[in-house]
């Protein structure tokens, strides 16, 4: 929350913007795969050991299928989509939550048509993604579903 | 997320309940002021710094007007109401936010005739609130507006 005369209060706006939060690359291009995804910091504050921030995927994309040490709380605000957590994939509606454990697999897919945006809180201290090796990707594909799911089908 | 075989999964209910989250009271009776409010832990975890609750307040209904060291970082989930954060309060519609600083008096009110749910971000790790006393009372409601906020007009 940066240079503007901040107030405490941020007014939502349409098409899940907020006032005073900038909408920010996913990534930066060509670190990891990802595809048609944005990122809005909604909380980050010194005196909060959490960050809340606001995923939004355009039909047919994808955020990056990683892993980490620290620990993903989610709850969907938009749309419909479907989940990679470890070995399972599940279908997504508003408001639902997932916990992503650490060092699980995890990739979020809007897979139903329509924008899937969701709620994200880590801690704001917290460990670097890591991206899945060959072998990685081949034991998970290996697993009944998740190969159709990787494909986008 | 105790003793069911949690799977990092949790659905969305009818009416702002979630599978496996048991719906609490909002603090224990008598313990101070508030109407009308419940509690759902979404998420509270050994591996977060962070806990993520909901809390609902019926129409007519009103939070603990308190201040504490912590920090709370507020979503409006459902319906409209106001809030008293510092010396201003403020109308409150979905997908609104509020952060509240360190030793900010606050407090949230289903005044529009709906109820008010919001998401509630806080330290896992914080202090316990602070009541205002008579004299606290008496300043705050020398402030324009607030009077009439705190008597719920």
């Amino acid at each position: 929350m940066s240079g503007d005369d901040f107030d405490g209060f941020r007014d939502a706006e349409a098409g899940f913007r907020w006032a005073g939060v900038e909408r920010l690359n996913y990534k930066e291009e060509g670190s990891a795969p990802f595809k048609a995804i944005s990122r809005q910091v909604l909380f980050t504050d010194p005196n909060l050991a959490g960050e809340l921030r606001y995923f939004e995927i355009e039909p047919g994309g994808f955020s990056t299928l990683e892993r980490h040490e620290h620990v993903h709380a989610v709850m969907i605000l938009r749309g419909r989509g479907t989940c990679l957590v470890g070995e399972k994939t599940r279908a997504l509606e508003i408001h639902d939550l997932v916990t992503i454990a650490p060092w699980t697999w995890h990739q979020f897919r809007a897979n139903a048509g329509e924008a899937l945006g969701f709620l994200c809180l880590v801690n704001a201290r917290r460990d670097r993604p890591q991206l899945p090796t060959a072998e990685d990707l081949a034991s998970l594909r290996a697993i009944p579903g998740v190969a159709e799911f990787l494909d986008g089908k």
